[in-house]
């Protein structure tokens, strides 16, 4: 039992929240405000966009824009998911802080989501991360499906620290578990947590749970205990449909802070401010609050 | 970390989930219908009425005609919350295995809740607990507001520790420890827990946890490792309006059985079968369905 004293918290709303939302384009402006509300309460780290074919996420085609919009505040890392080198010179032009890479832990999902194996992929990210370090960008390597795959069911926790260890040693200066159909629970999690500690740090991994069963604050609780510091969260739980079936469901960034402010443990985020944002950025979207923190406390 | 081997489940939908329903009385055969499918689902223990004055909750006025009507599973406890000698009357005369009292931890919330002082409440429970004994009944007491009060904010563990020894004294065989709103966090829960334990034996305690905040279960988590082997909760996530500032916000038992059976915690309960049977009584109350785990999985 040793929790952090201190927890950075991801808020990725801007990308991994917005870019299924269905419907119309959000407009630009939108996506500015809600970052610069976001830094606004203090959030230190964001993850702005996706430079991604517009074909594939049509959502994320004004990442320029919206690096172009914010007001940059000094300290916060805005960062945006870049899945190849064209994508990569585009966040590069737009002035990102850091890059992140998205790898699988499941070969089939790997295939279905991203169209080439984990093996493909990690030789695709490795000139990626060498060129975006040589441009002296951090970046930050995503493992999906750690505790389960819609295809494949179980992943052996050796799986993930394979994927894992392979981004680390590429260069990735923090792995990001994803729990990405939210099937964890504690035991499970801290099992796969223990098994790819053998080939990563604590201090270089971070937590991305979904709550689409529920379980995400128990599971990160879990690894909280294991002395995980680092959790990616969306405020007002933005992303994919809390109420269909295979939600992306992301865990809200209020409630995770609810928890971690219950724990002691300091985060630099306000929790009343992030809860306006959240309520303010649901208005905009027409879509129902996810964070139960939100509801209970009201608008 | 010592995790119990095996949880029993108390089913408080029928009673706690049902009572506060708005609109017109539910149909009793709704009520005996809900009790025999979760008897059907492998639960051991059902609260299934409540044996107030029906000015008070008239959605309880029925509780004789509930009970007359289920089919009795042998080995099944049927329990009734009786507030006073007349409710416990009522309760003896329609045959239940077990009752229930109902205590505060905080003083002003037990004036606003049931019109009398903490100390008046433990007075009048102590005849009521020697009758039903009398009688061959166990009782079962609860404790409300332990990790918060909406009235009187912190609720000091000693006050906790004290009204549950009271009752245990007085002869409950088990103590359920609520937080009435959900604003618990783990390590509240485990300090709490941790003065209550000098009191009561953790085999006589009970977590009645609300998921106001969506904290329940990562506070169950961290009471399960302190070995908590008794927890409450409600179909669907029966009770009170999930969206509604102050709701009441019982733990979805589809969601608490996915956690303990991703722990590896027997429950002898069926999830298939209990998902299946939130859905038929949301469907039935008109009410959206509370279980994330149910909404996951789809109907």
């Amino acid at each position: 039992m040793s929790l952090p004293s201190r927890v950075r918290l991801v808020e990725v709303s801007p990308r991994d929240g917005l870019q299924n939302e269905p419907g119309p384009a959000i407009a630009t402006d939108i996506k500015i405000e809600l970052i610069d509300r976001l830094s606004g309460c203090g959030l230190r780290h964001i993850e702005a966009a996706s430079f991604v074919s517009p074909k594939w996420v049509p959502q994320m085609a004004d990442g320029a824009a919206v690096l172009a919009g914010i007001d940059r505040v000094p300290g916060v890392a805005y960062s945006a998911l870049t899945p190849n080198l064209t994508g990569l010179a585009a966040a590069i032009s737009a002035g990102v802080d850091e890059v992140a890479v998205f790898a699988a832990a499941s070969e089939v999902f790997s295939q279905k989501n991203i169209n080439c194996s984990i093996g493909e992929s990690l030789a695709r990210f490795a000139p990626l991360v060498e060129r975006a370090r040589a441009h002296g960008l951090r970046v930050r390597g995503y493992v999906s499906t750690v505790l389960g795959c819609p295809y494949e069911g179980e992943i052996a926790p050796n799986q993930v620290a394979l994927v894992a260890r392979e981004l680390y040693q590429m260069g990735c200066y923090e792995i990001s578990l994803g729990d990405t159909i939210g099937v964890g629970t504690p035991l499970k999690a801290k099992r796969m947590l223990a098994v790819v500690l053998r080939e990563v740090p604590v201090g270089r991994l971070a937590a991305h749970f979904h709550d689409s069963y529920g379980q995400a604050l128990a599971n990160l609780y879990a690894v909280l205990e294991e002395g995980v510091a680092v959790i990616d969260a969306s405020v007002a739980g933005l992303g994919g449909c809390p109420y269909a079936r295979g939600a992306s469901g992301n865990v809200a960034s209020e409630d995770v802070l609810y928890l971690l402010q219950g724990l002691g443990i300091e985060t630099g985020i306000d929790l009343t401010r992030l809860i306006e944002t959240g309520w303010w950025i649901s208005r905009k979207l027409g879509r129902e609050n996810g964070s139960k923190v939100a509801r209970a406390m009201g608008e």
